[in-house]
Parts: C-alpha cells; structure tokens; sequence
C-alpha cells in the first residue's frame, strides 16, 4: 500500500497507520492509549509529546509555522495536564530556503515560548533538496502534578462537553491565503496555558482535554465516545463558528465539526462545575467565545448532533484528505 | 541569504547557522552548551535531545532510517552521562512511501529500542507531497544520575582521548549504496549502551563523551578543543580504521577525520584510567577495536594531527557540504 494524503489527516487513515504499523510493532501500552502526550514514571511523573509541522504557506494569516509549533506541542501537553516545561526543535530544511524566514521563524518560536512559559533547549538541523520549505519537529516535556488524571477514557454520564472558543479559523486562514482568497479570517494559533491553568486553579474536575486541531472537533470527540465507552450528544445550535468562517464555508461546502484548529480545545468536565469552568475559560486569553456544546450520555461509543430544526445524526471521525499540510 | 546543503553538514556551516540564527533567537544558555542532549533540572535531572534523519538511502548495508533514528538519539543521550528513557517519533512520509517499507522501518526501531533499553512513548504522522521519502525525527529523555557532570568543557590537560572503533564504516556504507559500489562495508550504525555502562560501572572518569556522527572526529574534536580551551592531539597511526574503508577512501579522495559514523564515541577521560577504559569498551558489544588515539594538552584551541613521519598539522572543522543526507 502507498502513503497518501489522506494518510496525514488526523481522521481515519491516520489512525488506521498508526494501528496497524506503528503501535503494532512499537508495542509501548502508552501509544495505544492515543493521547497527545504520554504521561510517564519518572522522577515525579512527566509527559511527553512530539509533532512534527508541515503548515503550507509557512506565514498564514494570524501566524507561521513558528508560533503553530510551539503552540501545538505546548497545547498538547497542556491537555494531559501536565505543566509544559521544555521543548526541542528539530528543523528540516529544503535546499533554497531563506535565512530571513528562518529568522522570522525563531523569533516567532521564542517570542510564542515566552508567552507559554515554557523554554526551548535543544535542536538539529538537516537540509534536503527541495524548493525552499522548511518543516519543524517539536517535542515536549512537561511535570504532571500530583492526583492528575485527564484522559479521554474518564468521561462519564452527565458530564459537559466544554468548547473553548470559535471552530474553523485556522483552517480558514490557511485554506484562504493557499487559494489566494481575501478575506479577515485570521488562525485561532495560540497556546491555552492560562485558560487551562485557571481551571485547574478554580477546582473544575476535568476528565478529559483535548486541542482540536487536525481531523477537527468531530474527529476528536468520536476518540472520547470510543475511548469512555460513552455516547456523546452535541447540540449543533450552540457551537461557536463565527459569521465569517459560516460564510466560507457555506460558500466552499466544508464543515466545521471536521475543520483543523490551533488554539482551541474541548473538555470533559463535571456537570456541576460547567458553569464556572466557561468563566474562567471566558475570562482568560482566547477563551471568550467558550460555550458548553453538549454533554456526555449512556449508550453506544458514537457522537450524536442533534440539530436546530429537531432531527439527530451521528457523526463520525473524519475520513479521507481533510485539508492536506494545515499544521 | 539561502540555504544550501552544506547547511545540514554538521560542520562549521551548520554551527554557523545555528549560532546566528537558532541559538540568538531562542536564548537560552543551555543552548549555547552545543551539547547532544540538554540537561535539566526537574524531578531529579533529565536530559532531552532531539534528531531529524533524512537518510538516503533508508535501507543501507548495516541499517536502515529506523535503527539509525534510533541510535542517534540514544546515543546523544548516552553522551550526557544520561540513562536513555523514552523516545518520541515524528514521522514525515512523502506521498507514496510503501507502507511495507514503513513496516519494516517501525520493526527496526522497535527492535533497537529494546536493545538500547528505551521505550517508545509517543508519536506523530505527517504527509506531504513529494515522491515516496522518509523523514524521521526522534527526540529523547534520560535521567542524569547525581554527581555525573560530562561536558565538551571538562576536558583537561592529560586526558586520554579514546576512540571506541574503527572510523568511517556508516559514511562508507551509504555512499557505496548510493553510487551502486560493490563492497562489503556496512554501516556501524548501534547503540552504545553497553561500553558506555562498562566505563561506568568500572569507575572510568569520564570528562567528556561525543558520539562521532555528521561532520566527523575533525569537527568533534575541534568543539572540544574549542570548549575546554585546550589543544587536542592526535596520533594518526593509532586512528583505527578498516582495510575497506582505507581503500574506499583512497580511491575517492575522502578523509576518515571527516566521514560521519552511527556507532562510535570519542571521549576523554583521565589519563590513569585510559587502559581500563578501553579494555571496558573492547570487552562490550561493537568496541572490539577501541583505542587511544591522542590526548589533551596545553596550547591553543586547536586539533592538532602528529603524522607518523614526524609532521604535526593542524585539523579544522568540516568545512561545505560533506556527504549530504547521511543521517
């Protein structure tokens, strides 16, 4: 069989390769649990995540794959409630690539690191032919406190479904600037340290987190329903989209349940800390559209949306391309 | 200003663009370190590396991508005076890469890993365009033992400088592979688990450790020349290197100070604990031909090669392009 594009996508094909190849033969229990970062024994306990970025055109509307890098990996950890701590970098670079970018790049990382607390400490660099493009690895190391235990596989009956802000945008930034559209949509590419922190500060339960990004809210939330054993019901009405991100994707026929994120993230959380969990979401940096979305129901492992007008279809996790190289 | 190959070289280009572009936007000190692994204090003290590979080809006599990534990254931690722990892996396919082939590289890491004692924790999958190449990064953690401090820097007057094999065998391997040259080189591509827990255990001073990979002994010896502050010598009779590759690199005009391995480190330990340092690494698995090969003197930053006809010169560090894409 030969990779495809849709091998990328974060929907099913990507997680049928990594069933059938790499946790096959890697056989670590930590990989099959799917999480973004693996929480680890070590000294105290730590978390460990990679991404690698390949985001086409590398300056989108709102970032670059130098804030998108650091913002992912720091996110991810974030979502297994670990506190991030240090990342590397591990650059590959195609011949012809320009050191102004790559400047530009760093700055972006560093100044994004900043604003996540977190510090950059190691890195490589590798140079393939090509025609300039840069692609970036990060991974993450963050410390998991004490009596943390966030995972999908902790969601339970009546718990509310939490959404931190807006879907679609970076999708819509990138998407854009690539078909050369002119629009004001900019990415949503931001790290959610401080809403994330202000959870855990006001004592919200958090069962599971999760970013939204490739693949989409509908792709992730059918990993909650199938890891917890659970039905997830979403009320489509109370979904954040923006009037913007509706308009393109009335217009170029694209969902926004399956639309890749980069500063969004859904959460699990006990029914009667719902409410204040959106406030503290709300009231911290690039959290003010948070919304409670749905809410976490006995029955199959699916995601059901129940729609304006009365009617409920299930929904499932994205097949096939996806939007290939948004990250 | 564009990049070039001789960017990815691991010679004076790359320190080159890392120092004016990575290390002076990320800032952080330990950076400046140019050490293979960061170390850091957490919960006890962990080290953290991180490596892109970008072989051509990935199945080459010896090895392939997935035991190359492998090693490389425990290697680097090993070098730190770390105890390798977990591994991350962000693959990069190009569209059309044969999932078979996939299959085998995730065998060999696996199969490697075990063999190094590491476990594979975490993963990612990206997919771009391009005509069925593999990329791999694979970032690592280790926990650093009290009292352990091992660092280019701490080379001192009267240290023994050791090699711990023959030089040359991975550069060799490749480069017959790609230019269709009948031979019998393979790589050397392993893990130095076992020699480096032999030194160890034995009580062996280490000062400092580097497993001699892109850019070659020259340029390894150079950094530690330039971060102690102190001249390096060599004895280029004792430099082992094979019959085969003697004769590859007579024929092709290359230097063994220069060609990149996967299997071997240098290191510089105490002068009286020289002997037992290399009879712990000829006593362990891929060290059957260590030897000592110089030691550290007073003088200038500088490499110095002594002839067996008596002439003394001095060795820079890689300059250009070395062998593009050989890890």
């Amino acid at each position: 069989m030969k990779i495809t594009m849709a091998h990328g996508s974060g929907g099913k094909s990507t997680s049928d390769l990594i069933g059938t190849i790499f946790e096959k033969e890697f056989g670590d229990p930590v990989l099959s649990k799917m999480e973004d970062s693996a929480v680890l024994p070590g000294a105290g306990r730590i978390a460990l995540t990679t991404d690698s970025f390949v985001v086409t055109p590398v300056f989108f509307p709102g970032g670059d794959i130098g804030r998108l890098c650091v913002c992912g990996t720091v996110n991810d950890l974030l979502m297994s409630g670990a506190v991030p701590k240090y990342l590397t970098c591990g650059f590959i670079l195609e011949e012809g690539a320009e050191t102004d970018d790559l400047r530009k790049i760093a700055r972006s990382m560093s100044e994004t690191a900043k604003e996540a607390g977190v510090r950059i400490v190691a890195g490589d660099t590798k140079v393939v032919e090509g025609s300039g493009g840069v692609y970036i690895n990060t991974a993450g190391v963050g410390f998991v406190p004490d009596g943390i235990d966030i995972g999908a596989e902790n969601c339970r009956e009546g718990d509310a479904i939490l959404i931190s802000g807006n879907l679609g945008d970076h999708h819509a930034a990138v998407m854009s600037r690539r078909m050369g559209i002119e629009n004001t949509i900019v990415s949503d590419c931001a790290p959610l340290v401080e809403m994330v922190n202000a959870m855990k500060q006001s004592g919200v339960h958090i069962h599971a987190m999760r970013d939204v990004t490739r693949g989409g809210l509908g792709t992730v939330l059918n990993e909650f329903a199938s890891s917890s054993g659970c039905t997830i019901e979403l009320e489509e009405e109370s979904l954040p989209v923006s009037e913007q991100v509706r308009g393109f994707c009335g217009v170029l026929g694209l969902d926004p349940l399956y639309m890749g994120n980069e500063g969004k993230m859904v959460a699990a959380v006990a029914a009667e800390d719902a409410e204040r969990a959106v406030a503290c979401i709300r009231a911290s940096r690039y959290g003010e559209n948070a919304a409670v979305i749905g809410h976490v129901a006995t029955g199959e492992r699916i995601l059901l949306l129940k729609t304006p007008i009365g009617g409920t279809r299930v929904v499932g996790p994205l097949y096939g391309e996806g939007l290939p190289r948004i990250c």
